[in-house]
């Protein structure tokens, strides 16, 4: 990772001095140089990185924002913007410190219009909340990574969850974004039509930029009627060839499941101890079917015949809502239960995601590597997307173990790449997969940087993030 | 249109004449400068607007195009893409001259992956050549556009059709593009997985970038499976608000039609006589409904329900494959069904596309601003998406007329962005959107100016489209 990281100037003391002291007399203690908030946020979630912030602030308004990143762009200080804190590729450590913009007073639910089928919300609004707000209206928003994440970070990461393979990612559903350029300008991109030839996709170019190319502050999204029926079971099959190849029978089918999300054994045993589960030990998938009665009746059965024919068990059907709500959150936890096979040890994800029918060679090859690794690693993944996360457990002070870590993760970031996949489907660059950015987009890299440049030329905006040298 | 427009300078005599020169003696008799050549690649479709290039090539490789684009950046020589020709807002004349590039020869599907669903082509293959390639692999691509468009002009142009409301636009089906910088940089994007979070989204920073930031040679494509049960159907409604309401209480109550799409009476009119239809001459939705037999049976009786508290009438049914394309060739060819109720008349073509619940009121001012203006116009939208088209009967050759048009065109498209929507749905922006840019994009525009400036310093790229000044 390190040979591919850009390199970073850190600012002139006097510069860092000049932006607290006006963050100061603007944000008075919304602006705090406190070690405990600059510990805080000096990091996400995932693989061991930290950089510390000089001062954090919590901006309220868009013109806030605004005055920040002009101030710190006339400075040259860098700026991080940080939402729930929970990204895992090392999107949030302050590598050069400078500022971190705490976006979590941008908590208010702008608008919902349930008759278009709508919202808009502040960046720092998370998708519980959001999901809580308009749960009477009959509405819902399916995007749902593990955390409990702010929708701007999912914005700015290009989010998924265990939904994407029926309603989309980030990239499907967000209508337009108000974002703040590093020269302080507010931007308002996209529009409420559900679709728009007009001008170059501005939201797009935003949606995946990691913080790099300015701060989201607004977010507007489509929003989904609450299903009629939900139908929530789990299948278990012998093996996991087995177990992918009726996902992708199902997928070549045409069936819609709303989430249809693997666990390997390990990960089974995982979410058993972790979440109280009392799963068989083998790769099990576990499926969700929305629609109406009909609709939904007549795909479990498409997908009953279809797993048969693979060798799975019975279905077991979780019909009360509280035993769905505990089947989708110990997947949800699957990360830390994954974390907790092993006191003490870290969880280095992976994130590959390949085309669906190369993702039963890329699995089992990844499950050759793993016994050869001989690390303790779970699978689990949203194998309706072709994506799927190893969970590899190992512990950061052993040098040795950490090397053999990252050497597996190495290896399948570049497999899924040679299959024509991305070494992430979700999680993004940060800093963790910038090693991947050259070998799987090539000559669009310079394009990118091109870009970063146009819209940053002070390159205050995250540093040494996505961006290889 | 003319006080948007940005100003273009025309390059030097000797620069054109050192590039046709080169190009001819690469291209031979695939580099012309006749007249009749230059003529047929001065204008797409749609309101008249021409500019004639100075030479016209047909590239056959990447290398090709590289070759071409670094020429005439280093001379400064204005580049125009060309698909089929089938544009309709101005995004093919070459208002500057310069070189008009020719896709025709880029007319080879490369890959079909009936597993994973994906295909890759070259920009020049039209969807209809694409659709009789894959017929017997039971896959089909749904983005239709009335007319037999290239799939590289149809991604330029971010286009969509009937289909949308169920599978898309281009922006929703591009999985990634080579395209060809103007500095002759070779560039593919995205890749095979269906999401990614790996970086600048490229891929739709090019859709819809209508020729101005570079050349798209190549497109991948989603793949869906050919539905197991497709039924068709029309119904009349007693007037457009009723047949709008039934429109919009279908999708909020999650019905997923694959076609929706509204003509009114003078469109029922202006396709019989044009179509040889015989329709009750009322406002009429066409209707189709993709799925497994259950579902589509389901679903047209929830629409029939739905359509009776409207006061529409009885669904006249398409059974043969025979009737369904006669009806859905009638809905393709409304454009020049519109022209034909006046011999010698244009039609200029509205875009306007709303939030779904904004429809009946805009769709109904619409109808006011008509019937005082006092033209023949048709209304025909894809009302599933939010999306309408003015059929606008004007006589090109009547300055007042032509002025009258012109209004309640202008008047249709801020209508649309006053009420949270787009001026172009699908047409994209060429010459003849322009003014509505910065009432849409507001500081957007500025921004997208950045992008362009960075990527197309020279600005050879298609100059006089899309950039208001």
């Amino acid at each position: 990772m390190t040979a591919h990281a850009p390199a970073i100037l850190r600012p002139s003391r006097d510069a860092v001095a000049a932006v607290i002291a006006q963050l100061v007399a603007r944000f008075g203690a919304e602006a705090s140089t406190a070690q405990a908030a600059r510990d805080q946020h000096s990091h996400g979630e995932g693989l061991y990185a930290v950089g510390l912030p000089d001062v954090v602030v919590w901006p309220q308004t868009n013109e806030d924002v605004a005055f920040i990143l002009a101030l710190c762009d006339a400075h040259r200080v860098p700026v991080v913007p940080f939402g729930a804190g929970s990204s895992l590729e090392g999107q949030l450590p302050a590598l050069a410190g400078g500022v971190s913009i705490d976006m979590a007073r941008f908590d208010r639910i702008l608008e919902v219009n349930p008759d278009s089928m709508d919202c808009r919300v502040q960046a720092g609004v998370t998708r519980e909340a959001l999901n809580a707000h308009i749960r009477d209206s009959g509405l819902f928003f399916p995007v749902d990574p593990g955390a409990n994440a702010s929708l701007g970070g999912m914005a700015a990461t290009r989010a998924s969850g265990t939904n994407a393979v029926r309603y989309g990612t980030m990239r499907e559903n967000v209508l337009g974004l108000t974002i703040v350029t590093p020269q302080g300008e507010i931007v308002r991109t996209g529009s409420r039509a559900r679709k728009s030839s007009t001008g170059l996709d501005l939201t797009h170019l935003y949606v995946g930029s990691e913080g790099t190319l300015g701060v989201i502050t607004e977010v507007a999204l489509k929003l989904y009627g609450q299903p009629e029926s939900v139908v929530a079971a789990v299948c278990p099959f012998p093996d996991l060839e087995r177990a992918v190849g009726a996902v992708v029978v199902a997928l070549q089918s045409g069936l819609k499941p709303a989430r249809i999300e693997l666990l390997d054994e390990m990960q089974v045993r995982a979410s058993n101890l972790y979440s109280g589960l009392t799963l068989a030990e083998t790769p099990t998938l576990f499926l969700e079917f929305h629609g109406s009665p009909t609709v939904t009746a007549q795909e479990v059965a498409s997908m009953q015949a279809i797993a048969a024919d693979h060798g799975g068990g019975d279905f077991a059907f979780a019909d009360r809502p509280e035993d769905r709500t505990r089947l989708w959150k110990a997947r949800h936890n699957s990360y830390q239960a994954t974390m907790a096979l092993r006191p003490g040890a870290a969880n280095m994800g992976t994130d590959a995601c390949v085309p669906i029918a190369a993702l039963p060679e890329c699995l089992l090859a990844c499950q050759r590597d793993v016994k050869e690794t001989g690390l303790i690693v779970t699978i689990v993944g949203h194998v309706g997307d072709g994506n799927f996360h190893l969970g590899i457990v190992y512990d950061p002070a052993d040098a040795e173990e950490t090397a053999r870590a990252e050497g597996l993760a190495f290896r399948t970031a570049r497999r899924a790449i040679a299959l024509g996949g991305t070494a992430s489907g979700e999680h993004g660059v940060g800093m963790h997969k910038i090693a991947h950015m050259q070998a799987e987009h090539g000559p669009g890299v310079a394009l990118m940087k091109r870009l970063k440049a146009a819209l940053d030329p002070n390159a205050i905006m995250n540093p040494g993030k996505m961006y290889p040298d």
